[in-house]
């Protein structure tokens, strides 16, 4: 059978660090949450990654042995290389599926892929933030309901400068007013990527099933798709013969 | 694990019985070449049902204990009884997945479920079919190479009347000038729809590796999600208490 | 320069002759309210038609003269003759652009074109619905700001069974607790087709100036597009001869 | 009534000063060509702007009164300065709307908005590119019929490695057994983007009326809508209070 899906889970792990009361909620980092729910997974195994270690832990091994990456970033997105977050960008036109939770959505792996500024109305307030599906025939809903509840978070809202998404999943309602694309899938060359709102670091949102249960049905479905003989992305390649033949002049 | 995906593989089973030289090419009828190679999977069973079988074989028993339905028809898509098409369409819109094969786009079921006309230019030459994937990190493409080729079909050309696929996997060149858009995903409500070009019944089509492939792959993707406490499509559910309390007259 | 858009308003036009309270918020009737601030457009030219005239006022002759054809409908969908449904489902796959407005979703022309039972949850309490804009380069969203309000309606709620738009417009917000995709657009064969959500009866809603706004900016996005000898969308045509000779057994 | 659309013609305007066999088939460049065209359109102003220039001819003055920038580029792709590159992107997200010619899908501004290496195969047969409607009710393709054909061109084909279209509207079949997503649409940001693959500099293609039509038909859609108190898209604004009132640690 298919062997395990191999998911990196990266974290700028700052807040984790300065902060007790984070540190309280998270305490193996929000990277060692999320890496001990996968591995709950008999399909699924998982390392981590951290911003501080060499080569922002993703060297060119650990990319190339990744299928999925799992991202989460916030007041150090600037702090990521360019050469790291360009390596990022063409493994996953290569086909690795990237998974960007939260704030990621300013990193500069998600703004490249995505090709806008990606920035959306936010607030801090600790309200509460309900998860509409609106594609129950997707993967990456499997197990839920019509919706679900995350009782305190900080607030994303409309207009998410992002492109159209290939596919929507949860529209989210905020208590304040707001509704935002909280969970949207693209394709990007050979790659897959998701984007899920849920994850404020000061609430103990990883913990919670559903949000869980998201993650889990996302790696799934970012997986890299084996195809063979396809050209490497950053190729323009030149056929000097046509497949066809036809009389030149024709 | 999970349990295996319960395909049934309908035919109108009519060109075999009439034709010798489609006899020769598909003994067991299209439907059962289709359910063989299905069955050589092990996470796959395979049925078959035909048109001339009571209620077109598709009792609410065996829809109801059909994960995917694969479709097959031509001649005879007018014989197709209202209430089976009805049926087909319900458990379509309550999760089972579809694919639609070849001149099945002009069926009861598949024009119903697009709300469009479904026709097409069309042409008898035999010629050559080549189907691009223009979306290589769909798992319907699991296995292939950047394209592959029908040696010999009928001609399908655009404009095709679909709705906007959710998303296109295979772009096809004909031969004699045309394209088609030959593979192409929809999701409805909370099922998902693929249909597929190749399989003219005077062309061993459906004995091509390729083909065989995209078929086992789409049945992977067509099978249901398992969502819990989804409303049946059929009901506008009414809530008189909302969610969030608020003082009317606000 | 281009000549006018001829639109016809249509309404069931029934709950204003039956309750003097809503016929109090339009005496015209709502069909009437529509076409008025329609007219006042340059390019716009407007008629009325209703359920109770004959062949529901929608003619052959009225349907082959419509550009545009506005739907309002709620208690009395079922009682469109099903050939009048066909006439106006087939005039949409040749061009005519269609605005649904309300509860016009479960007409039977726009189940029709959806493919889907365009059920969604609903309740009336007068909530507030606001929407926001998720696509801020459409023209139907010319004049708006990032969002706008109805202070009381009835509320719609996800899931919304329609396939995923083409293009989605508006995200509701509801007091409730729900979300909604409020405005959406969908491509059928030649024509266009516009959801949107404002309109209950016993509101003043089609006198708020961003819902004539909407509504005004939808009927110049969904006026039909001018091509030259494209098919009628009932035929299937056969071209016996390819556009490109090929050798027969090639 | 609504004010001229301001088009900006930009081309690298190379191969013309180099080539005496291509200056023949455009004596005032590529840029003349086209600007000249859309003059002759009422609703159209156009001026150009050309690499060499100081800031490439686009200052920031340029852009700001450009609604829509047609871009030529091939050669000297990598030529143009970044600084520039990103103020033209930044012009995009907040409105202006931007169509790229043939080659030009490797220019820096493309790729960026795109969020992909937009690349695809490529050759220099001189064969056919015949262009299919595939979105017969979109305004790009008013004026068209089925299909239209350019006689000899550059070949480019799948897989083009661009996301998604959010519109398909042509798909072209080359003669040697490629096909190709010849024109499509994205939006981004408050934006709109075309990609329209006719264009090789050695055949006179910009002077075909199909080709023209397209163009023309291009900028009117990709031309700004006006909304209102939108924010600039470089900002991700932070709204401390919510929209709606609630108790905190509700």
């Amino acid at each position: 059978m298919r062997d395990k899906i191999r998911v990196t889970v990266w974290n700028e792990y700052r807040h984790e660090k300065r902060s007790p009361e984070i540190a309280m909620i998270y305490p193996e980092g929000i990277h060692g949450a999320i890496a001990n729910f996968l591995r709950t997974q008999p399909d699924i195994e998982a390392r981590t990654a951290t911003l501080d270690e060499p080569e922002h832990g993703l060297t060119s091994e650990v990319l190339e042995n990744t299928d999925v990456l799992v991202w989460w970033a916030h007041v150090a997105n600037h702090e990521v290389k360019d050469e790291i977050a360009d390596k990022v960008y063409w493994r996953v036109l290569n086909g690795m599926g990237l998974i960007v939770l939260h704030s990621g959505n300013l990193s500069k792996v998600f703004r490249r892929l995505m090709g806008t500024a990606c920035s959306a109305r936010w607030r801090e307030a600790g309200e509460k933030h309900r998860l509409w599906v609106v594609a129950p025939g997707h993967p990456i809903v499997e197990g839920l309901g019509e919706y679900f509840e995350i009782p305190h978070t900080e607030m994303y809202g409309e207009f998410f400068d992002i492109p159209r998404p290939d596919e929507l999943i949860f529209i989210g309602w905020f208590q304040g007013g707001e509704v935002f694309r909280s969970g949207c899938c693209w394709h990007r060359g050979r790659g897959k990527v998701f984007y899920f709102q849920p994850g404020h670091e000061t609430f103990p949102i990883y913990h919670q099933g559903q949000v869980q249960q998201v993650i889990v049905n996302a790696v799934r479905w970012a997986a890299p798709v084996s195809v063979v003989n396809f050209r490497d992305m950053a190729e323009a390649p030149w056929f000097p013969e046509p497949i066809e033949p036809f009389a030149s002049g024709q």
